[in-house]
């Protein structure tokens, strides 16, 4: 049986130096470049297999600073910090010897805690009532590796400038399905398409700059979550002067909130 | 006439090896270490006053790896990355040879585009008639520093237990008035008393972890603004095993959206 196509792209291979070597996926193509999400989950990667590595994620954040080429990639990950139940990363990939993504990461060892819920999730129909989008006219390759199930919020019906609501809310989960872990949950993070898109009806070039990403979920929470679906939602702040931030939630179906994330994007007009 | 103790605060010396040197501020102290505002916008005025920087900041990350010691410090910001009309920082603060602080910062020169706020700002009774908290007797030193007027979300009247909402809503400037700036609205980002004590009235002790601030506003808009109240909102998304995010705000009178900013916040219990 082949690897889940997931991780084929999110492989990476130990160098000698400490960093490591991993590879564009075309599974996971983008219109330009490959989709932010898979790169994100990479440079995680990179801290996930890491020997040093203490706790799980907490807190990420990546910077894209070049749309990456087809091929090869470095990504060299550096525990700046270590106490005594927390790590502070910061990793940089490179192409050709040239920086293409910055980030940093947080982790750590979790206690148990009062917990608490602020942001219920919304009530919506569940998966199996909600008609899964059809994507294999796609124009890019990365959408067709995920069940998406939109509730409010799909592509413009035209493409004509009418100024509608930022939100959007789907279902989704790897296609074929596959347990849900902190380097997919990174993935999914980035599954929504650009909030202009939707807000303007417009498709102007695009290009997410900055994502950061807080797991409120950990492992044993992810594991419960398996391959069942998780409820994202995502809406704008604001859009200025070519750029745009977004702000999002992904739940699994228990509505147990697994991450808060957050991002801001490049837009051209 | 003396430069205003944020002036001060922020104040960086270059050093010969390219890095800068700073000195935490007695008029900005915490409870333990220096207040996180301002240690952030002392990070990113290594980027600010840097020679090779391009354009003004759009997206900011600080992660806060070790409480800081009162005393010197030195920031090294790097560009990793410069593009045409975008730039990628990593930044590292330290002290004794040991990280204090990782950041990355995305620089940016912006252009003229269709804009829109979708996040409109509260309606609130103005900062005039709002009454100003009397924080002579705070226990920090830093809030005394801030002109802070509570809408909505002050202090919960005992430390009893009781669970209530996250939110807070409040007017604040500088105290003394001063312009805003860039290094100055880092530093209101942070203004926010931790969610937690608010929502379960119970003041454990906290300590902020990773902090993103996303720049709505350009330099025009900051220096329009000037030296008048900004509204402040923020609340919690999820509690859990830990750490808590807070989502906030920043808008000028005008109802401008300035900044969109997040955090993940380490809680004992």
């Amino acid at each position: 049986m082949s690897a889940h196509p997931f991780d084929q792209a999110i492989a990476l291979a130990a160098q000698p130096d400490g960093n490591w070597l991993g590879h564009t996926s075309a599974a996971y193509a983008n219109m330009v470049g490959p989709f932010g999400g898979v790169t994100a989950a990479q440079a995680l990667n990179a801290v996930l297999q890491h020997p040093q590595r203490l706790g799980e994620p907490v807190a990420l954040t990546v910077n894209f600073a070049a749309a990456l080429a087809d091929g090869p990639f470095t990504v060299e990950a550096r525990p700046a910090r270590t106490n005594r139940s927390t790590q502070h990363w910061i990793i940089e990939m490179r192409q050709d010897g040239q920086t293409v993504l910055t980030a940093t990461a947080f982790t750590a060892l979790r206690r148990d805690t009062w917990s608490a819920d602020d942001e219920p999730m919304p009530q919506v129909p569940g998966p199996a009532e909600t008609r899964r989008a059809d994507m294999r006219n796609g124009r890019v390759e990365w959408v067709k590796r995920y069940d998406l199930r939109f509730v409010h919020g799909f592509f413009p019906p035209e493409w004509d400038g009418t100024e509608r609501d930022s939100l959007t809310q789907l279902w989704v989960r790897d296609e074929p399905p596959r347990p849900l872990d902190f380097a997919s949950l990174t993935a999914l993070s980035d599954v929504f398409f650009p909030r202009l898109w939707r807000r303007r009806a417009s498709m102007v070039p695009i290009g997410t700059v900055s994502m950061t990403i807080y797991f409120h979920a950990d492992a044993a929470q992810l594991q419960a979550t398996g391959t069942s679906h998780l409820l994202g939602q995502a809406r704008a702040q604001a859009f200025r002067n070519g750029f745009f931030d977004q702000t999002a939630q992904l739940w699994n179906e228990a509505g147990e909130l697994l991450v808060t994330t957050h991002q801001v994007v490049y837009y051209k007009e």
